[in-house]
């Protein structure tokens, strides 16, 4: 059993109604990697960073479990860097300045220790690099799962579009759903983008929850409500992390265990939002895990014979 | 066992980005009643209508168990009438004009049939009117439940402050919750709406659910994906005639049962915005009911032995 992850290790820098974060430790592969070594092991990572990224996290990922073989470090140049500042609702958020550095270069290089691999995780990043990996790999996983964004569908949008097509399943949030489709309606917009290759479309909506699709089937799974909402960076990465170690752990690629996956990956987003960065997720044990799939459990429980 | 509702009874004009209707039958109590007569009979109803307001509607009511004895018709003076344009996302609205007719002077007066009843829906209209009506009741229902809207915050503030004090439950959007409590979170703003006098409070957040606080719980009722929403108008009306309708037949008045209730109210609003007006909720029979009923527990419904 093993998971590929592919994305970003980086800098943030974030500014939020409730505060300012000074240069901080993200990225999706980041997020991706502290979230789903909660649940599966090893993660074989590959990613990018610059020789000022702090080795103390490498090996603070190691102890996690998670291989960092695929990780090129490139001692003379920067890793990426990205800086926003999120508006009062915190679904928005503006970019305040990035900073491509090793990532305008990167051409990921499949270890061949990753071969065989069952599950591949494709974190946000560019489609080139996410299509590269899928190249690379000798024996289609089992599951593909891609987490892509808005910003590679107005500049890169055919080869997105071909990434689409090759995975299983795509996370995308609710106005990256309609961006892609041209449709308002989100049955809509599933329907159209189902019938491009995915197998399960995945739409995420912020402190509104969650959709799962697949042929006529849907599934809402909600979000905790919140009292405070710190930092919502790396939130959808934390999610899909959860998502993914879920599946890796059960290796159930079923439509009823993904419910339930969602249900783990929106428990573990709901605790990346309340510090900023990783640091919640560095701290939270299996118990306070168990604890909030529980609390997900009550929120949306009824007995329906009562309606009889 | 019965239940008084209080509420307009109108004309409206709707534009949508769908299509526009002619001046059609509308008003508050008038999609409750259509909704909640799904559930309990006799549905004692408190309006007042204008000479213009079609008797045809006034006898389909009746059919149905609706007591139009506390509705008043004034025979030379017109109907409340309101028309309105939906934006795209069908969520907020533009009101076109508003003419107030019958309901300017309204003087609620509740027969001395409609006394000892167990159930209020005080469907939102003037706060003054909801207070008569709570005034001239001899003995306190069992449950009362509020809807209003930001409309009697800006012009009403002290008298709603003064229904919300005496009412066991209460419905607003999440925007309404929101200027009501001066929070941006809603469960910092539950807490604040809970300490003035309701046991429970229900944040409508349209196409996003509804979530209902009770102390320290929380319940999450998500709203049905719908393909087209052709009219939204009197949704939340009618999310509250079902709500209420299924909570009178039951007579639990317990958190979990309002839970169910919520699952009611939700497939019944997922009709009525599949036509204009109320045209939807006259066609529906109780096999259609418990077939939405049903999708909603599709909807939510996940294994969690899968997480173990």
């Amino acid at each position: 059993m093993s998971l590929i992850v592919v994305g970003s290790m980086a800098f943030d820098a974030i500014e939020t109604p409730f505060g300012k974060s000074d240069k901080i430790v993200g990225g999706a592969a980041t997020y991706i990697a502290w979230s789903a070594s909660n649940f599966t092991k090893p993660i074989k990572q590959i990613s990018v960073v610059g020789g000022d990224f702090p080795q103390e996290e490498l090996d603070a990922l190691t102890k996690r479990g998670v291989d960092m073989e695929g990780v090129q470090i490139k001692k003379d140049e920067k890793s990426f860097f990205w800086s926003g500042k999120y508006h009062l609702d915190m679904n928005t958020r503006d970019t305040l300045e990035t900073q491509l550095n090793v990532l305008g270069t990167f051409e990921p290089v499949v270890p061949e220790s990753f071969q065989g691999a069952e599950f591949l995780m494709l974190g946000n990043l560019a489609p080139a690099v996410q299509l590269s990996v899928i190249a690379q790999l000798k024996q289609r996983p089992k599951l593909i799962v891609l987490d892509t964004m808005n910003f590679w569908m107005e500049i890169a949008l055919l080869e997105l579009q071909e990434v689409i097509s090759k995975v299983d399943v795509l996370m995308v949030n609710d106005s990256e759903a309609r961006q892609l489709s041209g449709e308002y309606s989100l049955v809509k917009a599933a329907k159209k983008i189902l019938s491009t290759g995915p197998k399960y479309l995945i739409i995420k909506k912020g402190e509104h929850g969650a959709l799962l699709f697949h042929k006529n089937q849907v599934f809402y799974a909600p979000a905790l409500p919140l009292e405070d909402v710190f930092d919502p960076t790396g939130a959808g990465d934390t999610f899909a992390g959860g998502f993914i170690g879920h599946i890796a752990r059960t290796k159930d690629i079923s439509f009823e265990n993904m419910k339930t996956a969602i249900i783990v990956g929106s428990a573990m987003a709901s605790y990346c939002v309340e510090k900023f960065g990783a640091a919640r997720l560095r701290e939270i044990t299996k118990d306070d895990i168990d604890a909030r799939v529980e609390e997900f459990v009550q929120l949306v429980n009824f007995d329906i014979a009562l309606t009889n």
